[in-house]
């Protein structure tokens, strides 16, 4: 039933059996505070673990005084302890925070508001506190709605931490038992280079051509997929399908086969979940949502981590009928779901990314950075190519073999980039992916010109000490 | 699969079959509003919805200008809009509010604080966004810990709204299967009288006798569920129990047998998780816990509701073994849990449960209502007896038969109830328990000598109507 050798450690963790040696006097203190209230069970980043004091806009201010450049975090969209944010919910906490089983106005101004940025059929939503509270929702009604069970994932995916959403979850490992309904599809292979490197879009001419030669190798896959789970008696309930394919190695190219995905998992009966915890609300680049980028109808949409800049607040945006089935059933009650200092702050974060342009912006940013990084790093022997859909990059650290088809993913140098970093330019990015070899760059969506100044100032660094090379 | 006529009904809800016409302009627009995006999925209260616009206390301003006696919400403990939550939220805001893989001071603060109102056993905590989230964090933790599978719950209960947590929630009815390593215990007969009326604590003398009656009667059905999931296969992997049983009837009766309870489950190989949502936080009356009214030595407690007065925030209490076992095999990340904002909202909750006395004053405002509204309605027709702990009380409704014994639980006759005082009364409760048939009186724990008053002056109305005769 469980297997401590499946288990998958959390990328650029902290090793806990390593001692508390490298660190300084402060950071060790804390660490060891910190094991006596929250155990093992909570990973740590970095060799040396942050201690966080403070943050504004990509800033965080460390316990050390150190300014950090924060090219990771996804959560605090519109920026850290954003003003805008703040006096939302400070006013909301100031008038009533009940929940939904009142009429409330809170909930439906927001509500409105979000199904707006959908097509059409996507026209009602459900408030949860979480990424992993919205798709574990969107499981159960995908259940209930089609009749069957099977659920479809990519080989790497990660869509969250309740007992159903991590049962289908790969990137845990295999510590843990998979559901018995999964079938899984591997995409990586197809995906790596299906737009080249340095753009990732898969824009233009040759974005229809990418999205045919992906098709022609992944439609047969998931097609076997679901062939398995109607053999083995489940049906197809869905496919969950993460926009960027964060945890598979940071995927979003060959814009148009998500749509392909769509109709084949629509001719078997089950419906395409969108989980757009990681992609959604204008990351991607030029477009809200990731399965806007493929053109793709999505059945339900899943939305969590930027939602709130931070306040927890999750949704399930879907196709009436689809939770009209649902509700014959059972009911569904959130008690916290669509509170109104959530939906406060959910709102306040529409406003910044309509005032500050950030889908516009993510775009072309995001391109700047794919642009920019790719320059610096060509040529460099372990550069094993760039990946991008707006501010969502992917570096892939190889072990910079001479015959450059057999270079292999580097986790360990891929490590040592990621740490020298935070302690040497005080800049925070992560890794990801198959070995974790895939760097991770992901900044709130406020970054700007001056902040990638400094970003690739630091990475020019790195290369002249010769850790993107053998 | 599924079964749309064993789909339970939220208590009190409001029937969106029977359409708008009893609701005024402003409550039928807003409900039209809301069905258009939140579609059927989203349950109201009462068979007039109420609109809340602002609250303070324990008192929610309606949009009709009226001021609402809250004697329902549970969430808001510390009372509405409650000006030094608002403050920690807001400063904290204004610093930074990031997630626990890097070090944070907040986190620690704390966690520090919270466990130390646990016995010692109790050493560590992970914190999740919701009951739910904890509840089925809890059970799949209990579940590698022990190496079993098999789930125990008393009959009527719930424990949230994930996968999982609600496969073990017979309470949701039978619209969706239950777990097939659930077995469930019918307690309400046992506990229903455990106490005699009116106080339901089950102390002094009577106490022992009583916690030994109510064990004679539940512990051979325990034993039997516990011998029904050995037989099938599953093992014990524990008992999960909501402390004060609200939507089993509010049964917090005869304290001390939830101890003959765990070491029952123990001697299994089980363990005893503490549902503490709803019991937690000083709203049992004289405890911070639910479990501590029994002397029970839990293993796991599972947290929600109340700790940060609206802000999601949840927590899940372990020994440490437990969490060492779940870590071995699989890692635990949660996005938003232990954020800063969170845990300042938790922090400042236990400022003002400490502040204002709110564990003793739980107790003592509890024992006042159970008196005088016992002494309102002891011998009116439809009173069916009164339990409580704390500040957590359930009356029940009966058809008034004229032979007592035969006396049966009235749901309509409770409803009735429940819309009079929020019509005419301004008076907010709900229901709970089989037939929905048992007022459910649980209002903010800041609950005055003057609210207290104004409450018992509603139901003295109430009886001069003749809603509590037949």
């Amino acid at each position: 039933m469980k297997n401590a050798q499946g288990r998958k450690s959390v990328a650029n963790g902290f090793d806990f059996s390593h001692g508390l040696e490298g660190l300084d006097a402060d950071e060790a203190a804390v660490v060891r505070r910190r094991q006596k209230v929250l155990g093992t069970m909570g990973p740590l980043f970095y060799n040396r673990p942050l201690h966080v004091i403070s943050g504004s806009g990509v800033h965080l201010r460390g316990a050390d005084g150190a300014d950090y450049l924060d090219c990771y975090n996804n959560v605090a969209c519109v920026g850290h302890s954003n003003p805008h944010v703040r006096q939302a919910v400070a006013d909301q906490l100031g008038r009533q925070n009940t929940h939904s089983r009142y009429l409330q106005d809170e909930v439906l101004d927001y509500a409105e508001r979000l199904l707006a940025t959908f097509p059409g059929a996507i026209d009602h939503v459900a408030f949860t506190n979480s990424g992993s509270e919205s798709n574990d929702l969107a499981l159960r009604m995908a259940r209930v709605a089609t009749g069957h069970m099977g659920v479809v994932v990519t080989q790497g995916a990660y869509h969250g931490i309740t007992s159903l959403v991590s049962s289908v979850s790969p990137s845990f490992g295999t510590g843990l038992p998979l559901a018995p309904f999964l079938a899984t599809v591997r995409v990586d292979d197809a995906l790596h280079d299906a737009d080249g490197l340095g753009d990732g879009t898969g824009d233009g001419a040759d974005g229809a051509a990418a999205s045919d030669a992906v098709w022609a190798v992944l439609g047969p896959r998931f097609n076997q997929a679901f062939d398995a789970l109607e053999h083995g008696g489940y049906g197809v309930s869905c496919v969950l399908i993460d926009e960027v394919m964060s945890s598979d190695g940071i995927l979003p190219g060959a814009r148009g086969w998500i749509a392909r995905l769509a109709d084949a998992v629509h001719a078997r009966g089950g419906l395409l979940i969108s989980d757009e915890v990681q992609a959604g609300f204008g990351r991607m680049g030029g477009v809200m949502w990731g399965f806007q980028r493929h053109g793709a109808e999505a059945d339900i949409v899943t939305m969590g981590k930027p939602m709130g800049n931070g306040i927890p607040v999750g949704g399930v945006a879907y196709r009436h009928p689809i939770g009209d089935a649902f509700a014959a059933c059972t009911r569904y009650f959130n008690t916290f779901g669509g509170n109104p200092v959530s939906m406060r702050a959910a709102g306040a974060v529409l406003d910044e990314i309509e005032r500050l342009g950030l889908v516009a912006h993510a775009r072309d940013m995001g391109d700047r950075l794919a642009r920019d990084l790719s320059e610096i790093l060509e040529g460099h022997e372990r550069f094993g190519g760039l990946r991008h859909a707006g501010l969502f990059l992917g570096i892939d650290v190889t072990d910079g073999a001479d015959d450059g088809g057999a270079a292999q993913p580097d986790g360990a140098a891929a490590r040592a980039i990621v740490n020298a970093l935070r302690d040497d330019e005080h800049v925070l990015i992560s890794s990801a992916g198959p070995g974790d070899a895939v760097l991770k760059v992901r900044p709130p969506l406020v970054f700007d010109d001056s902040d990638a100044d400094r970003l690739l100032e630091a990475v020019r660094h790195i290369c002249e000490r010769g850790l993107f090379d053998r």
